[in-house]
């Protein structure tokens, strides 16, 4: 059993607190030694001002974990593999795809792991779906991520402010399982954007995409659904009918129950964190963002109602 | 000696008629040897109604030009791939990133030639402004491509609606420079692009770049130029100052003139079509067209005065 991966956290928020110091705290493969923070602290470990400081100040670090803002994470992976630190990037991976692309090219040549972190791929049904349509034949797929943006970005302003991405911030993640279970790329044919009149970022999605069979694929990202949340995906196949829901959690063939998982992703994100650091590899699948980017580019935006936080 | 690749085009309309066709005349390594569009043909060259006619009805072809829009040109390229043929696109190479990367896997995995062209880095300025920026250190980066869209794109409706990239048309070729002659990779910050309330795309882009180094790279894009029309690049570097004229043709460093050049630029693109198929490469540099994408992605944009193509 080789030594434990000496890991630092920066940008310790609510993500940082709810999900990755449990996940480091029930994985014997990592130590959390260390965490930086303008204002905040974690209990037992260094705590240092900035990223920089802790480059500097904790030399035993094998790895950071960025949980700050994209808007930051470039200047702060870049420092960090420079600083010949493996970097786990929480998602989405930056601001920009070209940063995200010269941050793979980086620690290619400084021999560190970068891994951009896709939480929702972890869902306890993901990999089973994935396994299970590699046998089918794809016929439709229909994607639904309808949620209530005040319950879960209550008072957040920056995601309605260019780059802040809107509803995508929640559709990433449909992407990101979307793009690791079709057995098959697939690329965006027309798109809609309802962004609200008062604001720059969408609260709606509607996106047609396609694959080289032609199959349609369609995906609905709202954020104005009050009541009972939907996070699902269903793909009709020659085998049967698909269904993901819960985010990826709850897996049905054709009405049967294949599995009802747990949370396990932020688990599941450091398991795959410590393996690629010891296979010497990086993962960096730019697909997810990349859909957005043609989503922003492809898209007719359509004004709607204005948006505000208290109704 | 080798024998002559033999080529077809698929869009016989402008850019085919006052660039390719005569590009290709003057190559000795090629033949022009078919064409195909549902309503024009070429003097003394096969003629076929469709890119699949021609495919199936010109065995003896190695390689196709595909002149037509970027809309069908993703199931064009594949077609032509999957029948083993070498494939140039024009610019921009598709309607989404996805698509032109899903391409690009193709082309490898068929073993042909897939190129991904742009014009404007065959301009005869640009390689030596590449060697001579290799060995300076850039301070400061200015762009200035501003032109009058009623003259270049007189009456056409499709540039204004979704996908259609507005004034990103010309500025995708600065862009297509920039990424040529820059020693180091750079990467959108902020960007503000101005549409006209009356259409989907925009009509001026104000985009601020930076590198790993901090350089403010900066870039104004414009389709609101009358009279004298603009694209030019200034580089502040510590050995001088560079200065692109006329779209990369002219190149002086400090008010010195190093080259005045003719257009050759389809010539070039077509001695590096023939170059790439001889080495069994392909290139497709996706950059340009990803930097457009993040600009759609990041910008702030911003109502402007209806735009009507008669004033």
């Amino acid at each position: 059993m080789s030594a434990p991966i000496r890991i630092g956290i920066a940008g310790v928020g609510k993500i940082a607190r709810d999900q990755h110091v449990p996940a480091l705290q029930h994985n014997h493969r990592f130590e959390l030694a260390a965490c930086a923070s303008r204002n905040a602290s974690l209990d037992g470990v260094k705590s240092f001002d900035s990223l920089e400081a802790m480059l500097a100040g904790a030399p035993e670090l094998h790895a950071v974990s960025l949980c700050t803002p994209p808007q930051v994470r470039y200047q702060q992976a870049r420092a960090a593999i420079e600083a010949g630190r493996h970097v786990f990037l929480e998602k989405p991976p930056g601001v920009t795809l070209s940063e995200v692309e010269d941050l793979a090219r980086r620690a290619d040549q400084a021999n560190v792991t970068l891994f951009a972190s896709w939480h929702a791929r972890e869902a306890a049904g993901v990999d089973r779906a994935r396994q299970w349509l590699e046998e089918a034949r794809v016929q439709r797929v229909d994607v639904q991520w309808r949620e209530d943006v005040r319950t879960w970005h209550p008072g957040q302003q920056w995601i309605w402010q260019p780059g802040g991405l809107g509803v995508f911030d929640p559709g990433i993640n449909a992407l990101s399982i979307m793009t690791r279970i079709l057995p098959d790329e697939f690329f965006l044919e027309r798109a809609r954007l309802e962004v609200p009149e008062n604001c720059q970022a969408p609260i709606g999605a509607e996106l047609d995409f396609t694959d080289a069979a032609g199959t349609p694929i369609h995906a609905d990202f709202d954020w104005r659904q009050t009541g009972p949340q939907t996070w699902q995906i269903t793909v009709e196949t020659d085998r049967g009918t698909l269904l993901l829901e819960d985010g990826g959690s709850r897996l049905s063939v054709d009405g049967e129950q294949l599995i009802d998982g747990e949370d396990v992703e932020y688990a599941g994100l450091y398991r795959r964190f410590a393996e690629l650091i010891g296979a010497d590899r990086s993962e960096v699948d730019i697909r997810p963002f990349r859909h957005v980017a043609d989503a922003f580019m492809l898209a007719e935006r359509i004004a709607t109602a204005p948006f505000h936080d208290q109704d």
